[in-house]
Parts: structure tokens; C-alpha cells; sequence
């Protein structure tokens, strides 16, 4: 079926239904970022590939939304669906769209297992103004998608303590601190990055993030782990009964959630869970809304999995300086795809590595200003000396997860590329000198960064930068640097990365990525400040930097980052490496 | 009664409506911020004078919340009740605290007309994952205050268009567009400013807000005004009337909207109406939650209110200028309280003043380090030429409110004065020089400010700015300046004041404030950009700065600055005074 029959057939089905439009969602039943490929209907649908996004359809109209990040991609990849470009002036969200184009009593379709509570709640709330239903009971699409692919089965396994720095029972007893806390005899988990990390868990279920697909029920004397049996070695099986956990397979959680004590008072995360879950378990129980006690919890990093993210920037450094002088010295001929092989091999050769953090983006010339791209076959540049390349990448390692961007000039830049890259790079280091009280929110970070783009009448459609889990989910929440407004407090030990970025349409992107860790500062008679530990060690291009644009502090701690790059770096490095290494971090 | 009889009393209250707790916010029935004295309850109980603040009497314990900017205020008037400082580390929220102190199925008692039908739903959710019940129907503090305040009674007046702008009729016309927007065919409104602003009206009903206690009801065919009808000249009742208006007395507004159409659908803001209005609509009526519309219509200021108070800007500034002169450079005797009798003295001179836009902030020496300290004749200290001095203050014009902050030093400057003093002008200059694109938030802005003392490890307690009513309140939401997450996108139109300070607790306090306003820039290709305007013209001190602390930008603009301020003051200015701020502006 190509997407214009998909679409009559869904059109039939909400006919059948008596539903004017449905809303599918880029989501799965965990409200995962990343998601396996049995549930990538978007992109079954729309054609659309990208990891985020949304589409409505109505009896005549085909809309997918995307932000900023996707539009160029998603130009490109739509055929029987428009594309709204999200975030954009005079463009409504999906929601408002709905609200206009549809009457009073109009019914929407949206599978309840696909969205949030806390998200299905608000769009519930937002179309009863207007008369509108929105039935979260319906799922139209399973009964379409013939050749869907099966849910995925890798096998599960155990991060040891060695690495996790905390067992799985002091982190149950840590949970269930949380739980009488808020008066909760009960606490449901859907959310696979916080049962992974619960659990001391690990696998390959979601492509990129080592997870596996579960649920988790954790009262006061019984701990429940729903999961393909599969999937568990009887080792392990052995390992997590010794620890009180009692396994059930996956497909027995709807049973359960819905067969739960009449009066449990069950903890749950209205962002965390899905509204399918949500309404099952509200028709018996008192449900507490909380932030799910292990996102807090997982954020801040402990000092066992900081010491192993030290060494793993050295690993993944050494990997990426590999990469770069290879860039930069060999004559093969390079595409992007065949580029971002080579450093994936790279990263292969380092210690306890497992598999990319991501997929890499690697993008030369004008596709560096497309945020997310991501090279395939059809559109795959071969590396030439006239342009930019934007090289943004990861490595899960059990000693951690990283993530990292250099940009990069393959021949002569400009006076313009220099100038973006040297603002870039003002930005950055305003976030890498940033101090600030244990008050202090993300999106203040962030401006500090945006005002040296702003200032210029420049800025870029993403966050400055995101949580990064401990060999986990390279997105991880709830803190972030971004412009949004979210209410999260920087505290130490968390692991976030600085990212701003700067992309010209059809010419090139620049986006220098880091990972910082919030760590202490001193403590003045106005309290207690905090400060970033870099967690990311590569070079930065000193010939795309305009020195004149730099005051003497920015320009102290490009030094100084570079004398600790190469310190680090070099005792590990090939001497042709070491030795271009140490060119391209002199003193400047 | 001395506060301990009156804490007897109210627990002899408590025990007889069987609660365990009360909750007396600093409130009226129109959630204003500033109080006719017939509301002042929290000082009437504790003695505490401060603008915020709550109390809350358990049977054994009595406290009182409040912020930073009272912490040393609240320390010196509070006998029978302990101070709890609000946003220290470590001092939990009234609310979490009472959550700790009492058991399940305790009820506290909270007056429904004190408290807006938003915060009151926010505490009943967070007493009931306790069980304890917040009951908002008991008025505990009535039956106690024999000597309470009568009611205010001030007449009403006009504000002509030639000041508006907009007349009323046109603008019941933008509200009922919003109500039909929003599905809504009711409208209730108790906000005072909000009815000023709609109805063209104001008065003298609270101390420095220019309005009139009022509510008021629209509909799609009916606009009613609940007000003392002895408040209102019979010409005033004409021109109303021909407007459409039909007055009511303000007494017969409660049983009015308990006896709203049964099928009504009515638009209200939860942040600012009682929980005791809502809660009887809710019994009828379909409630439509939104923000009032005259909040986001009133605080974009509309071309002739622009130019009004450009116009202001040039009169206020004479006044404060004059008052700096006489400061500097009388031999007269002063204390904190002359200086503001001869400031107020100096605004009285300028065309269309009415009064001052709140009570004057006239602090010495260590008295500056009290964000808003108030002189009284306890506390009132003589001027002398050792130390720092700080003058916040305003004035409310037919042509609109100001709001303006110096500081002086009325002698020779320590290091650590000018250091403080430059670094707060720097985070001054950071605002008035920003360049955002329309979506900014007032919270990006704010870092930008605040970065400049982080990065020393200083800070300050409170928001960078705040919007300005025209003759209207000198604090006016949504939009302001603040480190929190007020997630209104910043537009032109908006008049905000830009006041970040320093204080050093016992030494002297810092704060340099000016209004801004937001005005359009240019549009790049990353979009539409957005930049301040100064209204405020009035010099700083120079030498007070620590030129080498500034880069070559925020030379400029002070100099700048200093140029337009001389230029467009000196026309009006006595030639001393000419001759003195000549000086006071010349290029540093």
C-alpha cells in the first residue's frame, strides 16, 4: 500500500468508527523517545522517518506536524500528507488545527495506549471547550498494518553493580522511601529507561537505548517484573528472585493493572504512563500523581557512575580524535555514510563499548543545517574540501553513555563560517563557565547561551542541551537546558550535554556538543553555587575561530580545555595522532 | 489586644469550628496585591506590616511566611509568631509544613473569598494526598476584629480617552470576541485592575492603585458594574449608561452570580477570582478556564498610552533629577522620611500627577539592604555622607505610572561599593541591550541580568522586573522578568521595569531600575526580533563604576544613555540643576 491507499483504508475505519478525525501520535505503549519498529506507525502511515512528529487525518484533510528539526526532512519524505511546520509563525498546533476544523459533538480518534495521561488529559481538556470527544479507546490502526513488524526479543541483562554503583534492593528501598512519602501503597512503572534503571537492567529491545520492553509493579512487600520469560537466562532469573523480584510475562500487566486492590493507593507518573494504563487503574484505585520517585533519582549521577563517565570521555575522546585526524589525513574517499563506519570502528577498538549511543549524524554541506539528518543511501555526499561537516555521534559503553558534536571546515571556510563558528563557540563556553545557586533552573542556562546569537539576530530551533543517562537513553529527562520552562532545579551529579548550535538553510549547520556534569562550586554569603565539569574531551577548530570576537576569559578557557584535552588524550594515542593533536591543541 | 490575645482568640475560634489549622493569607476578595486597610488581617493578627506574607495558627504553633525581601523586616515586627523565611534553604512552604504538622482527616480552615479559586485548588489537592480537608467556607477572622476598617469610598472618575487610547466600549467589543473565541457567553470579573482598565474607570480606593472596588459581569447583551453606588457622580452614571453599562450596587454581586443562567458557560480566570466566587458558579454553571482577556489586552500598552508615557518619562525624570540635585547638594538636615516628603514635592510639580504609584523606598546606609524597607518614625535615619543610599519610588500620572530605582553614595565609595554598584549596572545593561525573538520569555532575560552577578557568586532575591499598569498598578502581570517560569512570550507593547540589585545584608543595597519597553527590531532570516526602549530618564553614577569593569559596548551605552538623558531633561530643568546633571552625564 503506498500512503494515499493507507489513508482511504484509515478513512473506512474511522467511517466504521464514527470518527471525524484520528490523531496518531509517534509514540509506543511506554512513551519511549526512540521506538522499536513495531510501533513506528508514523512512519508506516506519513513515509515521514523522523522521531518526532504527529499526524491528524480528517474525512478530507492529511496533516503531519513536525518542529523544526524535521522540516527540511519532512519536505522531502511527505507525499499524501501536508506538512505543518510546528512552532513556526501562524502555524496552529495539531490541537488548535482540530478545534478549528472540526464541529461541536465531533468525535477523535487516539489510541490510549499510544499517549500519555497527562498528555491525553490536556487535548481532553482543550476539545471539551469546543463540544469535541476525544475517544482514547480506539485503535484503528493495528487492524491495517498487515506486514507490522513483531515486538522485538533481545535478551536482558544485568549492569553490575560494579558499574550501577547502587544494587537494585537499595534502589526498591530508595523507591519505596518515595512511596510512604507521598502515601502510595503501590507504584506502577511503564517507563523502560526508569525500569532499566531500577532493575539494574539492561538490553537491545529499542535501537540505540539498552532497554527492555517491560512494566513494573512495586508495592511495599512485592516487587513484579513484567517481561517476555524469553528474554531472562535462567541466571539471571535466579539473580533477581534472590532479590525479591517476582517475574511475570509482559502481556500479563493489563490484566494486573486492571485486577488491582479496590483500595490501593497507587503512585503514578501522568507523563510517564499511558492514559490506556491511567483509566484501568483509576476505576478502582486512588491514583497519587507524582514524577516517578527513579526520574529524579536516575538524573543525578553517582559518584561510581561518575567516575566511570570520566574514563569514558577519555575512551570515547580518544575515539573521536581518532576520527577527526582521520578526516583530516587520509586520502580514501569519504561519504557520510561511509564515515560515520569509520568512527563507529573507532569507538569499536575502546573498552567495554557496546553500540552506538545514536545514529550518528554525520553531514557535509548544507545538510549540517538540517538538525537531525540522518544519510541514507539516496542522499549520501560524498566529503569534498569546500564545505562544512557537522559530525554528531555517541557511544553506549557499560562505563557509560556519551554524546558529542564537532563541526568542522574540510577545506577553507568563510569569513561568515568563521564568524557563526566563533558565536557557536561564545555560546558554548558561556554555558561551560556558567555559575550559578542550587535555584537555578535549566532554561536559565540556556539564555545565557542564546544571548550571544540573539544579539546578532541569530538562534537555533533546539535546546542548548539534555539529560544523558549512565549506558542508557542519550535523551534522558526532566532536566534540561532549554528554552522551555521547565521547573527542574540543577542539582550535582547531573549529567547533562551543551549543544548550541547554528543552522543557514541550504548552506551549512554548526553545533558544538559537549557533556557537562553540574558539580559543586563554593559557597558565598548568597548561598551555595554550582558550576559544569566538562565530561567531554575533543578540540575544538581554532581555524573557524575569530579571535577578536573572544573576550580574554573565553579565550583562557579555550586554552586551558585544550591543554586538558591533549593531556588526557595523548597518552593513549598513536604518535602521528598525538602529534597532530598536539597542533591542533596549542596554545592559541 | 496584643497579638498573643488575639491568637487566643482565634484558637477559641478554631476549637469551636473543630479545625486544626488556619491559613490567613495577605488577601482581599479581589486578589489584589496592595490592600484597603479593612483587608489589612495578616497585620491586624501578626504585626507584621510587609506587602507578603502568611500565617498559619495551629493549636500550639504560629507562624508567619514570608519572602527574602522581608526576611529583616518580619524578624523586627513579629512577637507571637515565628518567622518562617520563605525560600531558604531548608524552610519548607507553609503548605508542605502543614502537611508534616498535621494528621489525616484534620481540616484547615482558609476564608474562600482570601484566596483565588487557583491556589485554593492547589492546596486542596496537596492537603488531600494527606486526608486533610481544606475548608474554604469558614471566615474565622471577622467576628474577631471588632475595630476592623470600614470599607473604602472614594469616588470614582473617568479616564478620558485622549489618555486611554481605546474607549470602553471598544474594548467590551475585544472581550466579547474572546469569549466567543473561547466558546463562553459569561464573563465575570473581579480583578480590580482588570475592571479599571475595561471600563476606562479609576479611583482612589487603594492606597497607590488608582482603581475602585468593583466587580463585573459581561454577557453578550448585558454589561453590569457591581459598585457603592455612592462612589459614582450621577454624570458618570450618565456617560456609563449611554455606554451601555448598568450599575449595581457592589453588595448585590454575590447573590447575582449565584443566581447566573443555569446553562451559562462562563469565562473565568481561576488566578483571579475568589475560590468562593468559582465555587458558586461551579454549582450552576459551566465553568471556561482562561486568563481574563483585559490581562493580556492591558499590559500591551497601545499607541497613544506609548506616547503618553514617553511623555511621562521626560516629567518623572525631571522630578527625580531635581530631587538628586537637592540631595546632593542641599545643606538642609534629611532624613529618610524628608527626602521622600521632598521628592513627592517634586513630583507635584510635574502637569498630571496625580499620587505616588506605591509608598517610597528611602534607605540608608543599611536600611538599603532591605528590599523594601519602609521608614517609619522609629526607624527613620539622618542622612550623612558615609554611606550607600538607595530611592525607589513612582508616581501615578494621568499619563501613566513610573517606577524608578537609584542608588547614591553620599560620600567617598568603599572598593566593594563601586565593585557591587558596577556589577548590578552591567546586569542593568545587559537587559536594556537585549535582542530577543518574539517567542522570548521574561525568565531568558532575566538570566541574561543575573549571569553577571552568578558568576561572582552573588544573586538577588528578587525578579529583575515587572510590568507596569498605565495609571494603573505599578505591578501588572503576566509578563515580567523573573527567574520563574512565566511562560508569557514577551511583545511589543509590553512596559516592564528592569531592577536588578545586590544586597548585603547589615552594609547597603544596590538597585538600578528603569522601565523598559518592548518595541519591534529587525527581522532576520531566524525571524522576527524584539528589543527594549528606555521610559525611564535619569542618570547613574559614574562614580560609582569601575570603568575597567565594563567592556566597550556597555561604555557606549552608558554614554549613550547619559546624552538622551541630558538632552531631553535639561530643556525643563533650573539652570543649577542643568548645570549639575551636565556633569552628573558627561561622556566617562
Amino acid at each position: 500500500m503506498n500512503t494515499q491507499n493507507k489513508l482511504d483504508a484509515l478513512r473506512r475505519k474511522m467511517d466504521e468508527a464514527g470518527v471525524s478525525a484520528v490523531i496518531i501520535p509517534n509514540a509506543d505503549s511506554h512513551q519511549s523517545e526512540y521506538l522499536a519498529e513495531h510501533w513506528q506507525t508514523l512512519k508506516w502511515l506519513t513515509g515521514f522517518s523522523g522521531s518526532a512528529g504527529t499526524a491528524v487525518v480528517t474525512k478530507t484533510q492529511a496533516g503531519m506536524w513536525t518542529d523544526f528539526r524535521y522540516w527540511i526532512q519532512a519536505d522531502a519524505q511527505l507525499d499524501s500528507f501536508k506538512l505543518f511546520r510546528q512552532g513556526d509563525t501562524d502555524v496552529p498546533p495539531f490541537d488548535k488545527w482540530l478545534t478549528h476544523t472540526l464541529s461541536s459533538n465531533d468525535r477523535i480518534a487516539l489510541d490510549g495506549k499510544m499517549v500519555s495521561a497527562a498528555q491525553a488529559n490536556s487535548l481532553k481538556n482543550k476539545f471539551s471547550q469546543k463540544g469535541i470527544v476525544l475517544d482514547t479507546t480506539l485503535d484503528l490502526i493495528s487492524d491495517l498494518w498487515q506486514d507490522r513488524p513483531s515486538m522485538p526479543r533481545t535478551p536482558a541483562f544485568e549492569l553490575d553493580v560494579v558499574y550501577a554503583g547502587e544494587t537494585r534492593k537499595e534502589k526498591f528501598s530508595r523507591i519505596r522511601k518515595k512511596m510512604a512519602d507521598y502515601n502510595a501503597d503501590c507504584h506502577v512503572l511503564a517507563a523502560l529507561d526508569d525500569i532499566a534503571w531500577t532493575f539494574n537492567l539492561r538490553g537491545e529491545d529499542i535501537h540505540s537505548n539498552p532497554v527492555n520492553l517491560t512494566f513494573a509493579l512495586i508495592t511495599m512487600d512485592k516487587i513484579s517484573l513484567f517481561i517476555d520469560p524469553a528474554k531472562v537466562s535462567p541466571a539471571l532469573e535466579t539473580t533477581l528472585k534472590t532479590d525479591g523480584v517476582t517475574l511475570f510475562d509482559y502481556d500479563v500487566f493489563y490484566e494486573t493493572v486492571q485486577d488491582l486492590n479496590k483500595n490501593a493507593r497507587v503512585l503514578l507518573d501522568p507523563e510517564r504512563i499511558s492514559d490506556f494504563i491511567y483509566q484501568a487503574i483509576e476505576m478502582r484505585s486512588d491514583i497519587i500523581e507524582h514524577s516517578n520517585p527513579s526520574v529524579m533519582f536516575k538524573c543525578v549521577k553517582n559518584e561510581v557512575e561518575i567516575s566511570h563517565i570520566r574514563e569514558t570521555a577519555v575512551k570515547d575522546g580518544r575515539a573521536v580524535v581518532n576520527f577527526l585526524h582521520w578526516l583530516d589525513t587520509s586520502d580514501a574517499p569519504k561519504t557520510e555514510i561511509s564515515t560515520a563506519e569509520q568512527l563507529l570502528n573507532f569507538r569499536k577498538e575502546q573498552d567495554a563499548f557496546i553500540h552506538p549511543s545514536f545514529d550518528s549524524i554525520m553531514a557535509f554541506k548544507e545538510h549540517s543545517a538540517i538538525c537531525h539528518y540522518s544519510a541514507d543511501p539516496d542522499t549520501d555526499l560524498p566529503l569534498s574540501s569546500d564545505a562544512m561537516f557537522l559530525t554528531d555521534s555517541g557511544g553506549n559503553y557499560l562505563t557509560g553513555t556519551t554524546d558529542i558534536t564537532r563541526t568542522v571546515h574540510l577545506g577553507a571556510p568563510t569569513s561568515q563560517e568563521i564568524r557563526d563558528y566563533t558565536l557557536v563557540l561564545k555560546a558554548h563556553i558561556a554555558v561551560a563557565t556558567a555559575r550559578f545557586p542550587t535555584t537555578a533552573r535549566g532554561y536559565q542556562i540556556d539564555a545565557m547561551a542564546r544571548r550571544h546569537l540573539w544579539q546578532q539576530g541569530l538562534d537555533f530551533g533546539h535546546g542548548t542541551g539534555h539529560g544523558v543517562g549512565f549506558f542508557l537513553c542519550v535523551h534522558e529527562g526532566p532536566a534540561r537546558l532549554s528554552t522551555l520552562p521547565v521547573d527542574i532545579a540543577l542539582a550535582p551529579g547531573m549529567l547533562l550535554t551543551n549543544e548550541p548550535g547554528l543552522y543557514r538553510e541550504g548552506l551549512y549547520g554548526i553545533r558544538l556538543e559537549n557533556m557537562i556534569l553540574v558539580i559543586d562550586d563554593e559557597e558565598t554569603q548568597f548561598g551555595k553555587f554550582l558550576k559544569f565539569e566538562n565530561m567531554t574531551l575533543c578540540h575544538f577548530e581554532c581555524d573557524l575561530v575569530d579571535k577578536t570576537m573572544l573576550n580574554l576569559a573565553e579565550i583562557n578557557w579555550v586554552n586551558g580545555y585544550h591543554q586538558m584535552v591533549y593531556d588526557q588524550l595523548s597518552p593513549g594515542l598513536d604518535a602521528p595522532v598525538r602529534q597532530w593533536l598536539g597542533h591542533k591543541t596549542k596554545h592559541f
